[in-house]
């Protein structure tokens, strides 16, 4: 179980009963609990901007599942990285369309990379490279 | 197969010989593919930005696996939702944390609302959704 | 002056440490000028969804003032949306290419709407709208 | 007067229609000048991840005028990184709250330390820093 401390923060009422309808939509059962939801989020974005940085990402990719080398090519692709590589997960959206959540784990820098080299892979329609700072 | 037209397109050397480099960097096959791509990303931040276009997500959250509550209310909360819920992975970050990435379908103003209520759990401690228009 | 009222935040000491290390970075004086920050940032992200909610917004645009045509045209639509344009600025940045930065006022939609029609005039070669919301 | 390429680009005739109608809601004149503009964003944002990119921004802030210290406080942060600031604008948004725009031109890095910077000033109460690469 790690440590929690309480710290106490002051702000305007009006500022306070805004943050208070927001959080009571998005459902956060508390104000620390959304607090330190913003604080991480700040913490990540900070984080990633730093091609070093140690990061998690789910990128995912749509495509169509006829162009049959685009499949073989991002399997290879994700062999040939498998440091970053952890798993993929694979959807069938439709009569044509497939979506491929690949999790890729490793430096910022390294990440971005790969996810260019498969968003600009042909046959892919669509995708988007979603990174999470992991050194919290 | 899809029905294929050829443009013209006219611009300034400088900006094209720029381009040919970004695209060989990133790994594209020809400027068509990266032109190609660059329009469907626009068409689908643009349809995005409506909450009744249909559009596929990868929510993604990273949360301690000890908060077991957590689990059951996120298999719960899938569950009553069915509709758009596609499926969902797992993966094992260390000794802690664990990453899930719930791939959801429907319309993006439904996405989003489900999206800040798994985010706003209890023991999540970061995440993301991630979505892309499904009407190109 | 307004009422200020002072919550309790825990969070744990870990995640408290990273925070505090970022802020002293960022130059802020205090965690509750920080949080309060943060919680701005969101209300405001949250209300630039709304179509119709207020907001302040500064478009800037940067294109070659060869192309005499675009600042006349790019003042008559500024005074053609009076209500939606406060000010603007001009700025010289080399021989060719001048920066326009012009302050909107007016509801999230109209703005955006306004945005699009700048940037996409001949001549402007880029771009991008910063909104604000202005009911915090 | 620069010199102009012509490329031909293929594409499936249903994006070609799509794209088709985005461009005349937004206004564009042209095929050929909606996809520039496509490529012009992409080698800014591109660029941008460089921290030693040359870059222009807009920062701008709100906040309290009644806060009478942040003023010279700004102008002083301004004077002190002369080469950075180009020239600013004030708006007056109500009673209260005022709007400031600053240009910056310099690295990417720098501006954004000098952004955060900014922001993070006791009275400011929102702010954005919006950058835009200039070696395109």
């Amino acid at each position: 179980m790690e440590q929690v401390e309480r710290i106490g923060v002051s702000l305007e009422k009006k500022l306070l009963s805004s943050f208070d309808k927001l959080i009571a939509k998005q459902g956060y059962p508390s104000r620390s609990e959304a607090i330190r939801d913003l604080i991480r989020q700040q913490l990540s974005s900070e984080r990633l901007s730093d091609p070093a940085a140690k990061a998690v990402a789910a990128v995912f990719v749509i495509y169509d599942h006829h162009s049959t080398k685009l499949m073989q090519e991002m399997v290879g692709m994700q062999h040939s990285h498998l440091l970053q590589t952890i798993c993929s997960m694979h959807v069938h959206l439709d009569a044509h369309d497939c979506m491929e959540v690949i999790v890729l784990k490793g430096q910022v820098g390294e990440i971005n990379k790969m996810g260019e080299n498969i968003l600009s892979l042909k046959g892919v329609k669509l995708g988007k490279a979603n990174l999470i700072s992991t050194e919290l």
